[in-house]
């Protein structure tokens, strides 16, 4: 690791969504994509040709020519592979990219410098993010190697911060409930309309609206509708529309009884 | 109502934040606000001096200068002053505002030309919004004061729709999902994240990503994270994270058991 950060040099174990845009971002600011692994071959070599790298599909021919390796691989698997990976070229540095899993699964893999990597965002196959505006959120057990990752994250990201597995894990699991919650939402008031014979399209601008909101607001004063007013009529009457549907009415019952909870503390 | 539609005089029946932003919308497009009525008197005089109005506090003193009456008053004291209200005058044309009030509590009233101009957004104190991108959903018994009420709405808005009570009462209901529930899930996610010292602002990048998602995918093809991918070792460390506030974790739950099953579908 004698270079200095732009002519870096990195190793992509995985080829899926986040490891796709994490490449294309660092390729973008000059960094040399050296290879990309997938398990899948078509996926490393289609990630492969867009960056510029060698591609493979076979994890014992991990090049030895990287200063940085991200592996962003399924929670599942990572672990037994770490010990793999770490024997491509030891004084490398390693890092992973997952919300959930602690900078200890890096211990006993045999890599000397290591870390973690995680970008707070949600990655799909079909849209491009810009990864300035990104949290960028690092780990590494010693200071040099936290020290250079932020200067590497730096590279792509703005908003680049050094947090604790802990933190990140709170992290995560916030993102499950801003994003993928939220989405969850989005998909059953789909389906709300759907069997009324209305677009989706229709609650767009009130979506937009919503999260412009708490660009300004926080939540908690952002908070409207019949719950935080405990509006038991129009709640009575939301609960019987749903009655066709048990597990959505629960939801109902659930959501509307924490926002009335939350509010009066 | 011999007059074009731009010369319309208008009568607010409330003065809270919808009446607010629909009467500045209203008065931008060259109507008339004739008076502002409000049973808390400041409320009524602030936004009158805004739309260059009278005022009142007194429902008895409503004006009989209205071509259109727009009544945004709390849905649980509507009912009772419709008779009232209509009363101002016989033959002018009256609506309200609500998401979950059927166009038949009108019946009754003594109003001879009435309906509901519903616009399907959020409102606070201290936003203006853009009335142009919002839907405004109308419905009327006679086609001729649909015909008009379609006609006056398309002042302030590019969506205009006419729609049934039942599906307005399953838009409104949609609504509560995607926006209110959807704070809530914002709030949730602040409280953890103050609770591991980090800042709600961390978030933003991803809850922007999420909405500009359903712009472009359906929430059903936008839908990531653990749950639809059933990634039990994650859920399990989530679901103990949250030991401490269990009805938070019940959430967590029932919204992942029912990403799951959607997705199984």
């Amino acid at each position: 690791m004698k270079r200095t950060v732009n002519d870096i040099r990195i190793v992509f174990v995985g080829a899926g969504n986040l490891a796709s845009g994490l490449a294309k971002a660092f390729r973008r600011q000059g960094a040399r994509i050296v290879q990309v692994y997938s398990r899948t071959e078509i996926a490393a070599r289609t990630l492969a040709a867009e960056v510029g790298a060698e591609h493979t599909a076979d994890l014992s021919q991990l090049s030895g020519e990287g200063d940085l390796y991200v592996v962003a691989l399924k929670d599942d698997v990572v672990k037994n592979l770490l010990p793999v990976i770490a024997a491509a070229r030891r004084d490398a540095l390693f890092v992973h990219t997952a919300g959930s899993l602690p900078l200890s699964v890096w211990e006993g893999s045999g890599a000397g410098h290591y870390g973690v990597l995680y970008p707070l965002q949600t990655f799909s196959k079909r849209r491009e993010v810009d990864f300035r505006v990104i949290p960028l959120l690092v780990e590494a057990a010693r200071p040099s190697d936290a020290a250079r990752l932020k200067e590497i994250a730096g590279m792509v990201s703005d908003r680049v911060l050094e947090v604790t597995s802990e933190q990140r894990r709170s992290l995560h699991l916030s993102a499950v409930f801003a994003c993928n919650f939220t989405n969850h939402l989005y998909d059953l008031a789909a389906r709300l309309l759907e069997k009324a014979g209305l677009p989706f399209s229709l609650l767009l601008p009130l979506i937009d609206e919503t999260t412009r909101k708490v660009h300004e607001l926080s939540p908690r004063d952002a908070q409207t509708g019949p719950a935080v007013r405990n509006d038991l009529s129009i709640i009575e009457s939301h609960l019987d529309a749903l009655s066709a549907t048990p597990e959505v009415q629960e939801i109902y019952k659930l959501l509307s009884r924490s926002i009335y909870e939350h509010h009066q503390l």
